[in-house]
């Protein structure tokens, strides 16, 4: 109960910190029988490698990962698959900054007050560098499900938001820019934007938009556990996310009843899908599109003033090698949450009917 | 595993129907030794209830609960919390039109799809009746953390947005109104718009803020099970909820990291609160906020085409006696599910150091 | 996790004390579509029932169950059932003895350190009255298996040992004696000792085998939940149980490897089946059978000396309608909680395989 | 649900097979601020491994562990704690007999039918390797309960039983000796018994006792999972487990109530512990006592026959290097399982009372 683990049935567990000597993870419950493409699960991770653009952290990991079970023959098992992220970069002394002072908007503090103590090198196990395995487990989750297509995408930077319904995007486009927004001039606009926050050593937030497409009508288990109830958990759970919305979202609420609702075409299809896909919790069959929204990374590269653990103020400045805006690498993270939801209920509808 | 379970060590079971015999549930994992006010109890059922005003549905249910177990001499004993609430209101034939048809965005088609049939009557397991065996269980969470204060309220209704920081409200007002806004002026044009709305035969999303103050620092279990992912989930997990935000949410994404960052002063706090409460998903002994976001109801009295089992072509009519706008009667329901988070991981964090 | 709920997707949570005002509980996760025969499941809480003879307690409880939910037309709908056995016939000035002091062998004393305080009443929750709930469950988990065939008896009483196998006995024979030893010759020995043993005001032990027959290959988790853990488990929560074997259970201990393997033949049955059914936790098809200690009854209708809260000494009498041994009564309840295993690993196999 | 977790707050997860890249698993719910001790950790790995003495198999395997995560400074973090024991000796050529046959009596039938095929490299996931895992994380439970001593001891081997009450046994003289009963003449009876045995190319069963002091009052969850239920479900889960029985045990069935019931002290404490130092699934503070079955060893190194994977008959041999007896070996991973569930429940007794 401790909180590391995600899903019922497809459960991924994950452990390491920033700085440990490696990140990973188990995923019990994968079905056997899934031929793996290894080639696919490390280019997810390279998509979320550090250093990858000039927009990123500059950190050099080559985040390759080693399996240690479940696997034979190139196929899973059934049994649980283990595996670890070596880490091979860890500039500890980065942090030494940080050892007996909290970093504002970090979680530091808290994680002092809750354990008594902390691995502070590199914000330990508060970093987001926790995602690497949710992103190795994610890209299994999306082979077990080859039918269903799951895109994320950048669709705001600060201000700089594209006003565009997602079915009017090229999704081939995402991958070919490094903010990863499938619009390519507002994503040449946005690449500037993060250019320039990163050169006054300040950050800026953002907006992935993400659409699941091809899944099967059924997925969700009502009441607590509705479908896009665990996905809003899912992509809450991942760093700096202050906020999830799906379908007509937040706009929603200014509709009336009559103009929100969804009709239904002869094949159980909607004309409209302000449902977003998800009704009563469960799947429709229709896309399932939402939207996370990211807060701006908290470490600055400039000076401020905080406290240390006796409560005296401390100057101290931003150091190390972070990224201006969590977007653009924070996209394979949305779809490895995604596909991790989607195979766990996946796994759970199977147990519905007699 | 087929959702209808809350919570990890305080755990909340709900069963039953919109038309069944009884709704209600088991809370298992209360501790003991807690002095039960009945009356507080039924309070909060009663601002659930519906039939309190002219802008709610009209049923008459008297929503009163049974207690069946777990209590012994008005204590609280350890033991699981068995409860139901009869229904005694059950109009049927009220909902006869829809039996072979499937209303547009509600649950019937995906539950029909799903299970292979379901009970129709009134939404069967779907109907926000469910919710007033959450009511119950929160209410006893309340109770379970009495220097806890949680306030919800209706902030925003249709386009009518109450454009206030929730420290310049005066919370004991939430109650003075039907729609349950803090603000008299802005909940007299709300009752207005949500009266004519209802004339019209439709329906109106709105938004609930959320408040819980002397949260104590340290509540939240990372990665996973941050404590605003729990929250965002519970949220979520309401009938008709479209999004979830906290702290700075939507807002915060335009902001650069070095005027979002919330300093220390001396003692720990922070001079302001774009964290909402929360950080590296651990409380931080802040305020905690949160907005979220309602559609309006799917059922509008109103003619509509829709398809019945078969995919044909239907006409048929909204009946029945439901909300014009459902943020009213939800703001107990968000304090509920807001209480059993708080419960649950106040349980959690007894476990976290030797 | 306060240890009422029993199983992963087919769960169980019970609630409910001895001279409460109900016993009851929810089945979450039961598939849709199975069609209930009501009298069977009254039948298996008629078997549970005290005063169905002379051998067992003579209190008087018609323990008949009341639905609330999941279920529709006669058909579970996939939504939770919720359940209640109200309590009638509550002699509660029978258990005023044991208030304030502890009697031995019981939970009085444990649950008042756990807990600060306890529903002294019968037991309160300790009371294996909590079993009717029980047998609700697991007659609604035999109606979702009808292939399999689960048979539990009494097999010893004290020193009266059944020294058959089981392939020797008649099943049918179980019902037609109130021992439910399916051997009328011992069973009448059985009956007359029981008989004796309550002259006495004393009470005695006994053993409960069990035989579940067509079980599919492929049920069972490794490597902690292992089919017959979670059978053992299931077995050690009955009140009064001290023991558990399956297959060769202690007796195997005694052989050697070469004898105690069992050899294939050419269709994946076994020659002989010591294994019990069960190889490396995992159902192999053949029978599924087991062994279940129960101590004697630790009420016993003499004078004893025991303690009062304060630690004094004091000296009491058993009360109340006790049965004089409790395995009969048990033999529904061996059968039920088999019944709940084996629904729930059939559930968790439909997972195993993409 | 895969069934690779043990635990409820104090949370051990496992991965591995017999011959893949490693073994290890992940503790989630550790608490923080356990300052751990490394060297005991490798002692118990030692009392586990294979090749310590002549009467176990003659593999070589130094079984050291890897910790990734979890660990700052010597001391746990209250974070995950992620660890490997990387496999270095892996004979795959030994097994390659039983690639396209099952052995009898052992997992390898079973795995084929449920997930469709299987690593067959020494049993894969089957084999009892897996408890090296479990060791590690019994180990460092042990850490976290100083106070409670857990000692288990070999107490028969085929028919040679230790007829003695454990409290007239000098624990000190477990470790003196291979067998690891501490009745050095037994022991020895033991060992020559067990020598005979492997020159036969056999193997033969036996019996482990575990006795736990000082175990606090109040751990152990009605209903379902009470403290012993929990225990038999631990001890069931090891491989090659038949029975388990704890306080009177199956002996208790033959005795009258009036015998059988612990009188108490004044001071709480029992003049007698038929009960197991468990009374109504929670621990009352006296010494908690069981015994656990294992069957012999499948693997015999005799010819045999048996049949391959289309059903064909074929004649093999055992092979490689296996335990003639397997309870020697066993003595820590049953006091690893032990400690695991005194751990779980120790933070699961936390939260009991307000």
């Amino acid at each position: 109960m401790a909180g590391n683990t995600f899903g019922q049935l497809f459960k991924v567990t994950t452990f390491g910190e920033s700085h440990g000597k490696a990140l990973g993870g188990i995923i019990d419950g994968c079905p056997s029988g899934i031929t793996l493409d290894f080639d696919a699960i490390q280019a997810e991770l390279d998509r979320r490698k550090p250093g990858q653009s000039k927009i990123v952290t500059q950190r050099k990991e080559p985040d390759s990962v080693e399996f240690f079970s479940g696997i034979f023959e190139g196929k899973t098992t059934g049994t649980p698959i283990g595996f670890a992220i070596h880490n091979t970069n860890q500039k500890s002394k980065d942090y030494s900054h940080i050892k007996d002072s909290y970093r504002p908007s970090h979680a530091d503090y808290v994680y002092d007050k809750k354990y008594g103590f902390r691995d502070y090198r590199g914000g330990g196990r508060s970093s987001a560098r926790e995602t690497v395995s949710r992103v190795v487990a994610g890209a299994i989750a999306k082979q077990m499900l080859p039918e269903i297509k799951i895109n994320a995408f950048v669709s705001q930077v600060g201000e700089l938001k594209l006003d565009k319904s997602y079915e009017d995007l090229d999704f081939s486009k995402i991958e070919s820019n490094p903010v990863r927004c499938p619009d390519p001039e507002m994503a040449a606009q946005m690449e500037e934007y993060i250019k320039a926050i990163k050169k006054e050593g300040d950050t800026i937030g953002g907006v992935i938009s993400c659409v699941a497409k091809n899944v099967p009508i059924g997925l969700g288990e009502p009441v607590f556990d509705k479908l896009h109830a665990e996905l809003g958990k899912a992509m809450l759970s991942i760093n700096a996310v202050k906020g999830f919305e799906y379908g007509s979202g937040f706009q929603g609420v200014t509709m009336k009843g009559s103009a929100h609702n969804d009709s239904f075409n002869s094949d159980g299809t909607t004309k409209t899908n302000k449902s977003g896909g998800v009704q009563g919790g469960i799947s429709n069959g229709m896309d399932i599109y939402f939207n996370v929204a990211f807060k701006p990374v908290a470490t600055v590269l400039q000076g401020y003033e905080t406290i240390d653990k006796d409560g005296n103020k401390v100057k101290t400045q931003g150091k190390g090698r972070h990224d201006p805006c969590v977007v653009p690498r924070a996209v394979p993270i949305v779809e490895a949450m995604t596909a991790l939801v989607l195979a766990d209920y996946t796994l759970l509808a199977k147990t519905n009917k007699i």
